[in-house]
């Protein structure tokens, strides 16, 4: 068989990001409303320190309002909710990140709890999720959003009736990528740690999300001939030179193993270079979403 | 093969509503508390009056406060609405239930937003629904959980790792039904009217719900043999004996040829008897569970 195609997050994210800055432009000129992303970091964290600034630069890249707050470690809830309250009430801010893991004195659940649903731009407030589960609009997380436009994409739209198995259960990814698969009318399975067979169930799937964090668990003959491959999960692991590996050297490698999906699927997203990109362009477009609706210029 | 366990969801029910009853008493007993439900009927569907007239019943002889609002069919929703913020205020009220269909001019989202989420014995609302999604303690439809409590009798609490296929994926039914089914370990299938070859995923299931409304479309050979089958389907069809039909009469069957199902399942609900029963039981539980939450008596 042939191989499969390599799906370009890269490149498909280049283009939503140009959209979505269309889109921003569009909203300047006609409505004089300038879409404003607030990320907030507790702490010195530092790969949470390159995503932030990451999202920083893209937000303005795309010619909407940036602004970051970092935070101490030490930062008490008080002053951290503080500061949510103060966002939830700014005119200017219509998206409100506060950038996860947090420091261990910090809840997770409570600080969610505490951002306004509509400028929840990472779907993760009971109410987003609810709205999701409900067919309402929503603000829905950021990756499985990304993951269903290059699922759409590998698949000219045509998602009705086909059989969609996602691996992993989590309120940030896979329950929310059941949701919206689901309101595409795919038959969707939900797998986790606790499937039987989890290579039998993954070989009903036309489309195939995997989200564990499990270095290439997914192997070739886990694939139905011709699906589409979706892999959401990141794993670092020592390079795969020993030399750079003893320098502490990492390589990045996803929950599917990669060279045997390319033999047995249709098209599949490489790690890097797959969701990953398609994160922060949907950050982006669920910032501009939220400024319209906020705005009451969307349904 | 040996017939099916019939599921006797009526004794079931008895039992549950004996359970509620004997933790209401208890309750009244140790902490003064009285658990109370409204319900509210506007206009006059006859099947509706039955349905209230039972509930209020069942209410009371579980040892609960139970009230019933009858409104006119041509009640205004502003009028609607200061009862509901009437109820949701009243201290002696911990579930409020609308009964549906309402009137035409009534609009069903509207009155469930109005609803407060801890009051929502239903579990119709967004926040519910989201509640439910995220894995938090949720007022659940009377429906599934009485659905849950069936299939986890007939299985003897051994869910993890079983493959449930639910059929239909409505906000009232198959949705919640499909997440109490991940949120006990099981491996979760949800089919509906796009769903390509539904006999085939119908047979993949250890545990098979179908909540659609199609009369007997479930047949023998979608069963996988051993199954639990749940069938939550009624549908009103002409009585079988031709006078009896030409005077009116009616039957009422579920989604699953019930004959078919006898000879392929493990146990399977009859249509009427099976879940049926359950719904006003999960009813007053759920009142209990409203009013100990309320009164912070229970996670
Ligand atoms: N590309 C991106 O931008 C992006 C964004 C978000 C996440 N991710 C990556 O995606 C992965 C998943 O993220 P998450 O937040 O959803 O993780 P998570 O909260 O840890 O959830 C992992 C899920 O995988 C399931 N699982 C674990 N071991 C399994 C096994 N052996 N077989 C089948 N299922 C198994 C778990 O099942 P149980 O529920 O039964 O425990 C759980 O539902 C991680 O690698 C994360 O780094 C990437
Ligand atoms: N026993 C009780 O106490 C109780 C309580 C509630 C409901 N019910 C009964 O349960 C049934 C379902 O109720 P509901 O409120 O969920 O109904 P609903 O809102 O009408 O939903 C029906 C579901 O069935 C799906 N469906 C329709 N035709 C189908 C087909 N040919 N193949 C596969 N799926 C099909 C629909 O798919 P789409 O989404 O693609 O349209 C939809 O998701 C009804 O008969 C109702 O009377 C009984």
């Amino acid at each position: 068989m042939a191989d499969a195609t390599i799906i370009d997050g890269k490149a498909f994210a280049a283009t939503l990001r140009e959209r979505v800055a269309g889109e921003v432009a569009a909203l300047k000129a006609e409505h004089g409303l300038t879409p404003g992303l607030a990320v907030v970091l507790v702490g010195e964290d530092p790969a949470s320190q390159v995503y932030v600034r990451n999202k920083g630069e893209q937000t303005e890249a795309a010619g909407m309002y940036s602004e970051t707050h970092r935070l101490p470690a030490d930062t008490a809830e008080a002053d951290l909710f503080a500061l949510v309250d103060r966002l939830n009430a700014d005119p200017n801010i219509h998206g409100i990140l506060v950038q996860f893991p947090v420091p261990a004195h910090l809840s997770q659940d409570r600080i969610v709890a505490r951002i306004s649903p509509d400028k929840d731009v990472d779907g993760l407030t009971v109410l987003n999720a609810g709205r999701l589960a409900s067919g309402l609009p929503a603000l829905t997380a950021c990756t499985p959003v990304g993951c269903m436009m290059l699922i759409r994409d590998a698949l000219g739209g045509e998602l009705r009736g086909k059989r969609a198995v996602v691996i992993g259960r989590s309120n940030l990814m896979g329950k929310p990528m059941a949701q919206l698969l689901l309101a595409a009318d795919c038959t969707v399975t939900i797998a986790h740690s606790r499937t039987v067979d989890l290579p039998a169930v993954c070989r009903e799937a036309d489309i195939l999300v995997a989200a564990v964090g499990r270095a290439e668990m997914v192997k070739g003959d886990w694939i139905k001939p011709g699906a589409v491959v979706i892999d959401v999960g990141i794993t670092r692991l020592p390079s795969l030179d020993p030399e750079k590996a003893a320098q502490g050297k990492t390589r990045i490698v996803g929950d599917v193993d990669f060279k045997q999906a390319l033999a047995a699927a249709g098209a599949v997203t490489p790690v890097p270079g797959g969701v990953g990109p398609m994160t922060i362009a949907c950050l982006l477009q669920n910032t501009l979403t939220a400024a319209k609706r906020i705005h009451g210029l969307e349904g």
